[in-house]
């Protein structure tokens, strides 16, 4: 096997692993499971077999209740339920910022459709990531309300993968596209973002509408993102509960070898740094394309 | 008063009554105290007033239980309830990564010394935000980790002004600092990353290190980290709690008029885009130095 290919195949083979030994309360993977698992790897990945120091213990959790365990019970959202959700969102960005909205549309309409837990999760603990985490421009809050969202219905593994679609999906699409019952402002153009970044993505989107940050159109525009990317999870939110939701997308660290974004030259022009490949040293960084 | 000085103060305004609008589940705030509060604005805000269409219903919230109202129950940690949370925060990442790291150090002591409702909470809602969020290298997973808990213990307003001088600090200072009971890897450097983005952060800290993605070391750097940065908020969490916790710092959005990071040269080189002041029209974008 071509020592590319391989180490490739370590990689998955150990981002597998550390998925299954992730399990954030419970012993659904026993330590001896992990154990036999790790050592199918001996051999080949030695150096990352003993990152897993299997002797050290893990810490034991003090959770003691069923509503500390993912995933939580799901109903399928009607289209009344999405329109119900939409406005949510959108309503709800007025009230506390985009990871909030987003979270808000979906989890209130699960507190009628469903009730408990999600009558109890604390919706407030996701504010903070507004603005790209408290205005800092990073994950659009969006996305993190859209993960968190997913990860209670559909667990941590299963909320990630829909996460990172959810991901490709606001990077690839010209945004906004839900229109309000009650808009509080016209909006006239949409726009591709090209990252999941709050500062390019509302940055590109403003200078193409040609308003400013907390201008009525900025604001109604990510109130209206709130709503679709509220859409967007729970489109596949209801195809995994259909059985048919599939991961199409590969997350950029598998591609890029760092976690990162696709859109390289935004930020880096034309001289992108290079990853050494698999398990790259991080050594050519900076020294050319990759 | 000077334009600059009369707009700036408007936008703090403007994000006061946001904040204050924002309770998450309950009617702290009356309707009527946001119309008579947004009254007392009418003039100098009139296109941001209009924004917040009052006449507009905002979502009844479904949530029916004391666990969905923030801040819950807080007892300060010890030096000892400190060392604890580092060495799960540490052996978490083998387990879920960093914002599960980050979470379970604050929230598995928390559990110990409060118990509930922090035993009840999921802590695999946030698995998904690892590698700057599934894997797309924008907020570091530390941090979202750190704003979550914070969230938890003192409320969404205070939460974000906590994870905010997180975020400083985590862009200001030489990480990681802590050195854990059983380390899984020797590692010769610290870096100080100037961003809170995962992907610059880890890669600046891999190219000093000389190690790639995967590495042990650079598993043992992210984690060590989250420890840092559950330290980092337990240590301000401590400080609220004796009523002594302040925010020293201002948020980037407040200062840059877009959410954003401090470093702007890092992406933008030497042609950073202007925003065209307070409430800018965003029309000066890309177009010279801010």
């Amino acid at each position: 096997m071509e020592l590319f290919t391989y180490q490739r195949n370590r990689k998955q083979e150990v981002k597998r692993i550390m998925f299954n030994m992730m399990n954030e309360e419970g012993e659904k993977v026993s330590r001896r499971d992990i154990i036999v698992t790790a050592g199918k790897l001996a051999g080949g990945a030695v150096g990352v077999a003993a990152v897993y120091n299997l002797l050290s213990p893990l810490p034991k959790s003090e959770a003691s209740t069923k509503m500390a365990e993912l995933p939580w019970p799901y109903k399928k959202f009607t289209d009344k339920d999405m329109k119900e959700a939409s406005e949510i969102a959108h309503a709800a960005w007025f009230k506390g910022f985009c990871p909030y909205a987003t979270m808000s549309g979906i989890i209130e309409v699960l507190r009628k459709k469903v009730g408990e837990p999600y009558k109890s999760f604390p919706l407030g603990v996701v504010t903070f990531a507004h603005g790209g985490t408290s205005g800092w421009g990073a994950t659009c809050g969006t996305l993190i309300g859209s993960g968190m969202a997913a990860s209670l219905v559909t667990g941590p593994h299963t909320g990630e993968a829909i996460v990172n679609e959810v991901m490709h999906w606001y990077a690839d699409t010209e945004l906004p596209i839900y229109v309000p019952d009650h808009p509080k402002a016209v909006l006239k153009t949409k726009n591709k973002s090209e990252t999941p970044l709050c500062h390019a993505s509302v940055g590109k989107w403003m200078k193409k509408e040609g308003v400013g940050f907390l201008s009525a159109q900025q604001m109604e525009r990510c109130a209206r993102l709130s709503a679709d990317v509220a859409r967007k999870t729970i489109e596949l939110l209801n195809a995994w509960s259909d059985g048919k939701f599939k991961a199409v997308n590969k997350s950029p660290v598998g591609l890029n070898e760092i976690p990162s974004q696709n859109n390289c030259t935004d930020c880096h022009g034309s001289k992108v740094p290079s990853t050494s490949g698999p398990f790259g040293t991080g050594l050519d960084l900076l020294k050319g394309g990759h």
